[in-house]
């Protein structure tokens, strides 16, 4: 047996190992799952010059797309649909706004020219008056009753199955996982905790205006008609900056607004981790990339592939999308 | 022995039980260290109907005059100061500023005329353009060799010794111990894990507007020259909600800014702990309360008595009040 077979058989042995500790059943065995493997032994190998502390792996995960589905519509728009025309009634104006209109005819290509802040500041203005806790128990309430229009199950069974999984890989290799998502923060923190094990104070994302005020001697934060914060793109960083006060070392997007994310937290020294969700499994899922509406895939396919970055094929990398299948 | 005496050997060994358990030396035995035992002691036992499991055991405390000294001046305003010195050449519309003139001619009459958002305001300016991570290692390097007036020593030596011990009792009861404070959060993060053990993040504090860019393929954080939120007063609550995004059960604080952030955790439903750090010690500090310009009891002093919160006086409850003593 030569030194270099020795070597290899070590190496080959390693790899086994590496493989055999992650507990990631839903991963097929490929180039993804190892690079994510490799990466997490790299940083927690204490005798590894790639080594960070655990107050310093912080994991950053978009949500729309890359922890649950976001097609046919981001899910909280069928959620913020259905306030809305509860609210309709109180709100004559709306009758003239080309989001509110985009939003009730489902004109996607229309919701996609106005963008998102306009569709923040209805809702902000559907929802102004509520307590802060009010609507959150309006949230939980309609997950409860409300059905995804193909897979006929509630919104929280769509969340993907490997992702569950990586995120408890993870945190048992002593990180923290984050949501930063563009997506409002309450209508996440109303259910990431059950079904990710990611508490509120783990959750960014944009925010509305509170007030606080004493209302008949009990405490509230009041929903007022502002957007405070777009938790997208670019504000993807500033609120990571706000929230965390540190840079994470693995992100994990699938779509452009998590462009600035990726960057932030895997351009520069040391050991990082980057990683696409793509979304090329029709049968299981949807396919949408560089033309889809909603998540678009674009500038981000290219920086991952001018950069190396990890792609994962829905279609090729997960035996299992959904945990019911 | 009367069924009543032992009941009363009874409650009196379960008291002896709770001061033990409690790593607290720096406490003189009274009702204000007894309150906080006790109240931990309550939301920490699985049999009370006052149990709170420990994902909801949340404690807030502001930070100046809380958690370390406030005079004579907020210890970030000495820091503001040398900052903006060194920054006044480039701006020359300061000479006509009053919040920079009440800061250089250190006219805190004035200071306290114009208030915390154009001093805020003057600071953004004078960091504007700096990235975050440049921001931060300017006040670490502050730190280092800045000195108290009074006490000759670098003002992270200026902490209490009892709330140190205290953030660690609460931690070692399953809390989670969070920093709410109307200061810069950058200006606290930079020695807030090493003083009290308490992460970047979970400090909350105001905030300056800041934008991301690949300087030379760098990420990078700039600063610009506005204040993204003041977290004081009315606005700790916010901070709160936004940040952690669950009621906190337990709150200290010293100042009529902490009055809504005590009024949320403290008042309504459920075993809640509100605690006042009363000034009352000339010799081993300062003493001031109603009249002071700087962290100003009055209001919340008012109220703490009207709704039975804890005061502590630093002069009869804490035998020590300074590492160093």
């Amino acid at each position: 047996m030569t030194a270099r077979l020795l070597l290899g058989l070590f190496l080959a042995s390693i790899g086994a190992a590496a493989a055999a500790e992650a507990n990631l059943p839903s991963w097929q065995d490929g180039p993804a799952k190892a690079a994510i493997v490799q990466f997490v032994r790299d940083v927690t190998d204490e005798s590894s010059k790639s080594f960070v502390p655990p107050a310093q792996r912080i994991a950053v995960f978009d949500n729309d797309g890359t922890l649950w589905s976001e097609q046919p519509v981001y899910f909280q728009a069928a959620f913020m649909l259905d306030r809305l025309k509860a609210a309709a009634p109180d709100h004559p104006e709306w009758r003239e706004n080309p989001a509110y209109q985009a939003l009730v005819s489902r004109d996607e290509a229309q919701l996609a020219r106005v963008g998102m802040k306009p569709v923040l500041e209805l809702l902000a203005a559907a929802n102004a008056g509520m307590t802060t806790e009010e609507y959150g128990a309006s949230i939980k309430s309609w997950l409860k009753t409300a059905v995804h229009p193909r897979y006929k199950r509630p919104y929280t069974e769509l969340v993907y199955k490997p992702m569950q999984e990586l995120l408890a890989y993870l945190r048992e290799h002593g990180f923290q996982t984050w949501i930063v998502s563009g997506g409002g923060i309450e209508f996440m923190r109303a259910w990431t905790e059950a079904s990710y094990g990611i508490p509120p104070q783990q959750v960014i994302g944009s925010i509305a205006e509170t007030r606080f005020e004493l209302q008949g001697g009990e405490p509230a934060l009041v929903r007022e008609p502002k957007v405070a914060f777009v938790d997208d793109g670019a504000g993807k960083p500033v609120g990571i900056y706000r929230a965390i006060g540190r840079r994470p070392i693995a992100a994990f997007g699938n779509s452009d607004g998590d462009l600035q994310m990726l960057q932030y937290a895997a351009v520069g020294e040391g050991r990082r981790l980057a990683v696409i969700i793509h979304h090329d499994d029709t049968e299981r899922e949807y396919a949408y990339d560089r033309e889809s509406r909603i998540g678009r895939l674009d500038k981000l396919l290219d920086e991952a592939k001018a950069r190396k970055w990890v792609v994962v094929s829905m279609k090729d990398d997960w035996n299992r999308v959904f945990p019911f299948e």
